[in-house]
């Protein structure tokens, strides 16, 4: 993996990476002139016990694009560049221009409930400079490389003291409210360890205490031996519809081996890993014919310097359709309660993806 | 209140409240003839630590409504029965036909993960006869009597032993797919504190063990002193922004001094409450000109027979929009992480909501 690290106009960073060498006379294109000195703050909830954070920002300049402008295309027409330069590159990665987390440090609102000012980093990774194709489609060796990039940008923000967890995403499709269609995720780095993955984190130390094994190791033993919920079974890696899937389409994808985070990932485990989320995107993409809607979440172990023995990488997928025509919308019980009611079954969607062929080149 | 039980065609319950006496001749109607003998089962999720509930349900008999038939609408054609009456009722009570939770007892599939009958209840509040109102159009006693209503319900589930907790809500817009307009709610009784609550709880009772007081409470005489995010301030009851609301335009009402449940409110804190909800009901119609959509849920303490000085009987307001056009999607850091990011400040919104000026009658 190749990588070249730049600094645009207004101050944030872009990183470049490709599996061949890059130009290192790249420069690095900004939508926008100045920086934006952000200052994103947290307010305490007292009922939740948890942090919620704010960014009101409004947009500094007058922006008039030309009607096809995709920022997150590569610049083709000076007058109006993007996010990314042309080049001969593969995955590219910069700060948020408008991050909910990081910006610049400053004294927060003094208000009813504790605040401070919102730490941590907000990335944009651009998977693709093909802004007509989704991760799915891509060689399974661009794949491969865009694990390489979570890995290394984890490990960037694992150096940082003010960083304790590092969520790659990628929502995608209007149906979840993404705007922007050419191919991306995000990557949120957090000041503090966020609830839901803290609550899994709890989960798999009790169980890790208890049995001396890997809450998902054992899940991913059970599920192979079951056999009935699997969509890919690799040497390294699986792909499964869970028994205790909260959303109809729900997948998990992981290596069978318990690797804490992408840091930790052996080549082989990354290309399994690879074959495995790419079976899962051409099935989604196959089953109705259509681009399938997803948010697509990686958990991996906290950065705080400590073993996680009892943490393992995967990534959970959450589509927001339950048939064809039909969104499960998260309603009273889910999101009132964190309660999730299913009508369908993980077996019956399971079998459904199952039946999708595909073809790995 | 006046209240009569009454029994379905296909065995369900329904139960009628008036403001004034009943006429105990009423039967009541259903649309289907026989009974559903639906069996949810619950699964553990192993990684969050929470049940999962599935009811994969077939509706049994062929079903042609005509064209406006509106199943919780009074019963006008005898060909085409309801779920509900003719008659002189104002609040209507009944248990709903797919419930994730309750149904027949059976023995659950053998699985990976533990499973069980999913014990509990489900049931349909009618607020109103009139398919064309909305709960902030009805007149304060209505609501009054809505808010009785909850009280008989919850006081009824309280009484059963496999019942933890009980929630009342509204899912109100095609928004958040509601596909029937008809003013209604749902009561799920959960045979479990379920994950929000138990949070919600186990805050709660630390907050009290440290300061002897009620952590809404004082949050409440907080934002009385603050005063910019109120939206209704009477003698018994308030609702507000809170400071950190995790929606644009969250609001909560509560009665000012803790109450445990619904059961426990005088009718004086119950008149006032009243006032509160249809405020703030108003208020959020009034915003756009619109009917305003929304997730209303109703928090109260376990019916577990202990006392709970710790909790305090309120309702959360989650409204799906974020501007006049825009929706708020939860996506990768609200879903994946449970960590909400705002780009609204609560007090720009709670600003809007003031200046919309509502009459009660």
């Amino acid at each position: 993996m190749y990588s070249l690290d730049l600094i645009k106009p207004d101050g944030r960073r872009l990183t470049l990476y490709a599996r061949q060498e890059i130009n290192p006379e790249i420069t690095a294109p900004s939508p926008f002139d100045a920086p934006l000195n952000a200052s994103p703050h947290l307010r305490w909830h007292p009922l939740r016990g948890e942090w919620v954070t704010y960014a009101a920002y409004r947009q500094g300049r007058t922006f008039l694009p030309p009607p096809e402008y995709n920022p997150l295309g590569v610049t083709t027409d000076p007058a109006h560049p993007t996010e990314v330069p042309a080049g001969d590159w593969d995955v590219a990665v910069f700060d948020n221009r408008f991050p909910s987390l990081g910006g610049v440090s400053a004294v927060p609102p003094a208000l009813i409930v504790p605040s401070k000012h919102a730490g941590g980093h907000c990335e944009v990774v651009v998977f693709t400079k093909d802004a007509a194709a989704s991760l799915g489609a891509l060689p399974l060796a661009h794949i491969e490389l865009l694990l390489q990039v979570w890995g290394d940008r984890t490990d960037r923000m694992a150096q940082r003291q003010d960083i304790a967890y590092v969520l790659p995403f990628e929502n995608r499709g209007a149906e979840v409210g993404v705007t922007l269609h050419h191919p991306h995720g995000q990557i949120y780095a957090y000041p503090l360890v966020p609830p839901v993955p803290a609550r899994m984190q709890q989960e798999a130390q009790r169980y890790y205490g208890e049995k001396g094994s890997g809450v998902l190791q054992d899940l991913i033993a059970a599920e192979r031996r079951a056999g009935l919920r699997m969509l890919y079974e690799g040497s390294h890696a699986v792909a499964f519809v869970p028994a205790c899937a909260r959303y109809p389409y729900e997948v998990w994808v992981a290596p069978i081996e318990p690797v804490e985070s992408f840091i930790r990932l052996t080549s082989d485990q990354r290309a399994d890993l690879a074959r495995a989320l790419k079976t899962v995107l051409l099935k989604y993409d196959g089953l109705w014919q259509r681009p399938f809607p997803y948010l697509m979440a990686w958990y991996q172990a906290p950065v705080d310097g400590q073993a996680h023995p009892e943490s393992h990488l995967h990534a959970e997928f959450y589509p927001p359709y339950r048939t064809r025509d039909r969104l499960k919308y998260l309603a009273g019980t889910e999101i009132a309660a964190g309660f999730f009611a299913m009508d369908a079954l993980p077996e019956e969607k399971a079998r459904e993806l199952q039946q999708v062929e595909v073809a790995l080149e």
